[in-house]
């Protein structure tokens, strides 16, 4: 499997930035899960670029379900979400097979499909492929609220800025106030700092990175494998697919390093009828397996490789050292942009760990 | 697929850590592969415990393989590695089944099997388990070997002490001089203070954890999937089922989130017949592919969770609260430990992505 | 996986009868294989019905590839094609969702799928489905005629009345001559009698099925697995999911039953330079592992369930038994449009088996 | 996937002829199945040879259960099974490595392996590895029984002479006469027949085949895919890894080619409360879907190729034609031999399909 991800719920991505259509299948959800179209336009509006932090490339994004959904609800056979690619620049991107931009795929796509790739605009590698990622990702969401699980993402740090962490006693709210969000960050005054330092970075031609964190609520306990499909194993399979993402880390993940095990540690504590983790150092995992408390997982998105300052690269042709200076529409940073597909990802993931786990009507 | 890893060249695990025999099968892997089983030895002691720092269970680990191999080569059929469990203690362990020691998979294996689980010394869930994972490992290097591929991991940091990182200008003697390392540093000066603090621990009844840094020379370039299988996906995937690690970062992983992407990308230069990256941030992979570069990555081990150190849980028949003082035999650090096993997961991974791209036969 | 075929090369299908569009992603293909889309119109129109023996709903199969194509060639990436759905006729279909049609899976589909399933003409049960396979598969089979892999199948027997076998010295000439064929048959003499049968069976509302034989030159020994990936099995596995199907064989399948070990064993010869055996009654496979010489295997294709007999049924909303009167357009026989459905799927089949053995390029 | 079959429940079968040991994991069981090692030694003993139509290769069988079973239950973590080689003839094969024997794997073992198999004794193509097969079968029948599942296969044919069919009024009944017999048969007057010509052909050197038929009551409707993962797609590609196995019909199979629909469709009724077909001809599967009715399938086994007479053969080191006499324990059939192999390989689908629709604990 290439393109296809998940064993009980499955999912295949297809197209390229400058191909007539891009689209995903999703294979194995229940049927009879209820799909609404505003609840998927919304969150790929959130997907969308939005102003002078993201390329100037416009999509539209008006996608159509033509197949396994029938009266709007899912039918429990393959859905196949299209989206057309509408705003193509026809230019000439032929400068880009020969010149390999640093930090993209550019090269490396060379060095596996021997020039037969689509190059122009990344091709299969860009980050548009995101689009019916986050389509996908929006039904899986609504089956997963159904049974009462949420997600939300927020921008941890962002070219240096922090957000505040979620609150934990008050998770449920913290996930509502991001679903919305084109930005999501949970203090809103750090977000305009966040936005401040973006647009000066692209102002100086460069991009910046930034790191985000993700919560899960109302998982049930007993999901996953200790061996080799761990939660930790899958998600971040998953998650290390989405374009720039270069570390994830679990719970308190790298910190853990320097602590001890007595801190570490999650204790047990009961109320007499349910079990729970005092702390949640671990993430919500145990043994590869969902203990029941939150998921909590951040990754790390690299700074936007497409920069407008002067780089070395290689002419494939002549095979001589050069310079590059890259056009066209670029965004200085995705950090934010990146935020709903990590919701997608992540309900997708879920999805097909419950159904491996509770069979494929548990979803229903 | 849940016990086993893999597409091309697979790997399934079983046993428990008190049942009569572990083992793993290899599949996949090409026919004509030479095996030497004095490296297969080597490789498992580096895995034994060792000294103050690690637990007084000693397994001598007479692994047997018992198909798969014919006049000591590969056949290409499967090979079946299994290592008897021999130091048993014959003690008490239900006590183990009712209450759940934090930080363990105890209750989560609970929640998940029912109470039907092996709950002796851990069961399934296991360190025991990473003995076959070493063994199937050492096979896997032995075949890369063959092909110019080298792996090599240090400890990055132990208890809040680190150790220098690899020389970039003599990366094969720096993978040499671990490869027979029970306690693998590049620094020997470092190595010597991480195991002052590892044992200060260990005399507080508490454990400490820290970071593997591992690195791999010799892969080809255009190995990996842009989507969902990134060579980043593929090797998380398996990281992530080894015990206690609960982050992985590629290349300059979390740091970059802090970088400007004029920094974070990877130029291109050439000398007219190969082409290279003047810095290594990404880790020699972009897009998912291999670039060429020297791979490079990081890994966080948590502390161990087993400590003396009294605790508090639930007692899951009374649902009470109650004290837990855990007794028998722990490691205080399982990091240097943990060493060889990522050097064999990691193998194991590189020997199927291999066989996926360059056919059953390439590694013969 | 679910409506996924394939390891190395994999395809997934999707859509309804009456959906907005029907489709196939292929992944893993090869970069740089040249795409004719005259070749695939060919199949296609093989596939479409003809005359009095076939339904009277007419579409044109006008396919696009919307991904994985560029410049003509494979990318490498996945490939997607789309064929809308135009003659739907806007009748009322409630009466399937309560009247299951025997020998169709309608009460299956309902109890697997819980009343949400799309009942109309089908749905994703639909043979209508079998047009994006042989789009498909045309693909496979230009880049397996590359390699000098030709396929070939007949209508062995239709409604009692039998073809000529294949001729084992001019297998390529017998070949050629189904290649473009709407009803392959080697003998056109016997192909008029199955016709004169099928309109007779067709004119008292009833329908035949028969056999088809395939046969397949060019592949290369030593393909497949003894366990549990026999050629056999991964060609049954997908000739099963092709709607009718009910019984594969290979070589001389059924009549080795009644044979002697000294009869049914290929003794081998040789010219000094290659290895053959005398005779084929295995099919071109030993030990689930191809041996060089022609694939041969044999299904039997089911009368068409849809006739327009009354029959009984069982209305699901009262559960009382009822009379069925079907109605709307269908085949009276669907062995030969099968024919290039099978073609397709064998081609599919064997890219993945090649890939899987000698790497992804080697189809390039 | 090579060796290993299944997705929610899977097998790893390993091990050759005169290997040390040969062995299978059995991995996604639900926890908490009873094991009854009596059980499993019934089945393994209905495999063993018997008398003078099977070879004189005797084995104990003596298996072990060294992981995944913990006071007599299933830990739903991976069970290996390992059973010894013991009765290993000291002699030379290396002959076999020279000149293939015809309709064995030696010749298509050497184009694959490139003379890196082992060798002796077919290695890991020999029928020897049927016997973990049973041993895992044995294992996943115990829990099919607990949910009311159970499966039977007899000898339709052997040596041209035929049993009776089942009574379709008491299937339960012909299973359960079948369940503790050596020599499968409904009728055992047609089985006497059978042993006849068995012996008639040991004594002439030469071998039989014939014709198995297995009926499985008990299973609910709704499991199966339509694409690709049809029940008779996943049961096909299990029973064609079966050595000597050419053939796969479903219901009435190869004889639906000369019905008439009107004939072959099975008509609904009902009873008020639940819903039947009046006949069977579909097996009890309608497109790909499991439909509530008994399961009925053929398969046909060819001569055992191991034959006395001198056959003809090719020297591979010479590249000369040469004769083969062919000495050592050999079966003159193998037909009763394959029953309790059927039995347990079509349990092991079942369990994966039922673990896959309803969920790893359905089963428990």
């Amino acid at each position: 499997m290439k393109n296809t991800f998940g064993q009980s719920v499955s999912f295949t991505l297809f197209g390229e930035s400058h191909g007539e259509e891009i689209g995903i299948i999703i294979d194995g959800l229940a049927p009879g899960i209820k799909v609404d179209n505003d609840y998927i336009r919304l969150q790929l509006d959130r997907r969308r670029p939005s102003g002078r932090i993201s390329t100037s490339r416009s999509e539209a994004d008006n996608f159509r379900i033509v197949s396994g959904v029938f009266n709007n609800r899912t039918t429990g056979t393959p859905i196949c979400i299209l989206i057309p690619n509408t705003n193509k620049k026809s230019g000439d991107y032929s400068k880009l097979a020969v010149l390999p931009r640093p930090g993209h795929a550019d090269y490396t796509a060379m060095c596996k499909y021997h020039g037969f790739q689509d190059y122009r605009g990344g091709g299969h590698f860009s980050g548009r492929l995101t689009a019916p990622l986050v389509a996908a990702g929006a039904i899986a969401r609504m089956a997963l609220a159904e049974k009462g699980i949420y997600i939300g993402t927020h921008i941890k740090t962002l070219a240096g800025k922090s957000d505040r962490s979620f609150d934990t006693e008050n998770i449920k709210s913290d996930i509502d106030s991001l679903a919305k969000s084109n930005f999501p960050v949970l203090d809103e005054k750090s977000g305009a700092e966040m936005r401040v330092e973006a647009e000066k970075a692209a102002s100086e031609g460069d991009s910046v990175g930034g790191i985000l964190e993700t919560t899960v609520i109302g998982m049930p306990a007993g999901v996953g494998e200790p061996w080799f499909d761990t939660v930790e194993s899958i998600l971040s399979h998953a998650l290390f697919s989405i374009p720039a993402v270069k570390g994830v880390e679990f719970g308190d993940g790298f910190a853990l390093a320097d602590m001890k095990g007595s801190t570490a540690n999650d204790c047990f504590t009961t109320d007499g009828k349910s079990i729970a983790t005092k702390t949640n150092h671990n993430g919500g995992i145990n043994g590869g397996i969902t203990n029941g408390m939150p998921l909590l997982f951040r990754l790390v998105i690299k700074p936007t490789p497409s920069i407008f300052k002067e780089q070395d690269t290689v002419n494939l042709n002549t095979m001589e050292n050069t310079k590059l200076q890259i056009e066209g529409r670029h965004d200085p940073t995705i950090v934010h942009r990146a935020a709903p597909v990590v919701d997608a990802v992540t309900a997708m993931v879920l999805c097909d760990l419950i159904a491996g786990r509770f069979g494929t009507d548990y979803l229903k």
